[in-house]
């Protein structure tokens, strides 16, 4: 299981506020939030830096890089800020967020992944736009992959994500995404998986409720990666629960372990 | 989805208390609980009662159908029991739980099935013991489905229990339950399941947070039957979320009623 924390990132108000007064000290407390509530990625975001993305993105990791030495998950739409941000990153090995089958991205993040010798989340969508069926995003799987795999990219360093939508606007869109996960895994047993979580509850009530159930869901079929708050505590319970009930758990003791760290409470 | 409420059990010191005091009211008080609550089926268990269990059967049948028109599923050790129970049936379909691969349990067991045209719950277990892995389990399966066709009932009258034991005693308790979901829905894809969710976290605490995500992993596999407490609002609630997910809700209409319903409190 990978966890990528999903906190730093200018599109929440709190971490564009400490952007713009440069407060290194809030920036270096959310990293070790969540290194300490079980990340093991960071994910570094600054896309709404439009004017500034590429000076905000150094900024970030080297202020990251001073308090944690976990890698970082570089998104961006930017290629620039993607380079700036991969040219920086001291521990591990680095994850690009994302690449996607649209002609212009696979030319420009494709070669910083070999460079880098990054990992890739590897996301559902092609110049045709955003996929509908689990077949739809399975044309989309196997064209990006013999991309990937033609340029070498090991398998093991892939991260599909198959693009999670609203079950609210398209009562099939989880059922979509599970027959995705499926057919990936099925088709190659070796890739990962990443996605996000609340996109699927958008506009319905309890989303807490759906999206720990959709966790749950995801991970029965293979589903091996997630982006998102680790300092939720209901969530991460859920997730060692999961693992627990899926046999991922020697003695249960990570389940003991969560419990006594109360990682079921609100 | 078939919902059976488990209410009805002697082993329960109110509804024992209850059919020591012959007090009806009570009884028909927790059967119409669990038909509002959304149970399809009551069960209805009395094998505690060893020395009277054919009359309080009996007893409890009557008592039941006073009230509501679902019908019932007879739960039983007791041939007699079980006949008696199923005699007296007058609202649709009964339910007899539970058949195993047992020699001595299938040459009574079947016979009654045939001639009450009931549904089964056809429990993975024979005279060699209960099963450990998921090719235990489907070996038993395998047997007793023979000798089900054979008898001609119909593939829609047989629910699979594929016998969950609790994950604290061993670790991948929970995984061969899930694998043998997966087996059953290949081999047979249109017979049902049936399975109770309190042994899985037996031993282990926050026993409803792994029931709970129990219920979600199982239904992404194909159970389509649980015997439960209808008037657990969580797990009602589970369930809607999870269907929704699945995409078994047309416009989430479901979930978002059980919402308004407060299906999500504890």
């Amino acid at each position: 299981m990978l966890i990528v924390g999903e906190l730093i990132n200018t599109s929440r108000k709190a971490i564009n506020e400490a952007v713009d007064k440069k407060d290194a000290d809030y920036i270096k407390k959310i990293a070790l939030d969540q290194v300490e509530a079980g990340a093991d990625y960071i994910d570094v975001n600054c896309g709404t830096k439009v004017y500034n993305e590429v000076e905000t993105m150094e900024w970030l990791v080297n202020t990251i890089q001073e308090v944690i030495q976990v890698p970082l998950c570089i998104d961006s739409p930017n290629p620039k800020a993607l380079e700036a941000g991969l040219s920086l990153c001291k521990y591990g090995q680095p994850m690009i967020n994302s690449i996607t089958d649209e002609k212009e991205r696979v030319e420009v993040v494709l070669p910083l992944a070999l460079k880098y010798k990054a990992k890739l989340v590897a996301l559902c969508m092609d110049d045709t736009g955003m996929p509908e069926t689990a077949e739809d995003r399975m044309r989309v799987v196997k064209s990006l992959y013999a991309k990937l795999n033609a340029a070498e990219i090991p398998d093991q360093d892939i991260y599909f994500d198959p693009l999670v939508k609203p079950i609210g606007s398209v009562d099939k869109a989880g059922d979509e995404v599970l027959g995705t996960i499926k057919a990936i895994k099925e088709k190659y047993p070796d890739v990962h998986f990443m996605c996000g979580l609340s996109n699927v509850s958008y506009g319905l009530p309890n989303r807490k409720v759906l999206n720990r159930i959709f966790v749950a869901q995801t991970m029965t079929l293979g589903m091996d990666g997630y982006i998102l708050n680790p300092t939720d505590k209901g969530m991460m319970g859920t997730l060692a629960a999961s693992q627990a009930l899926l046999g991922q758990d020697s003695y249960c003791m990570n389940y003991i372990t969560a419990h006594r760290k109360g990682l079921y409470e609100e």
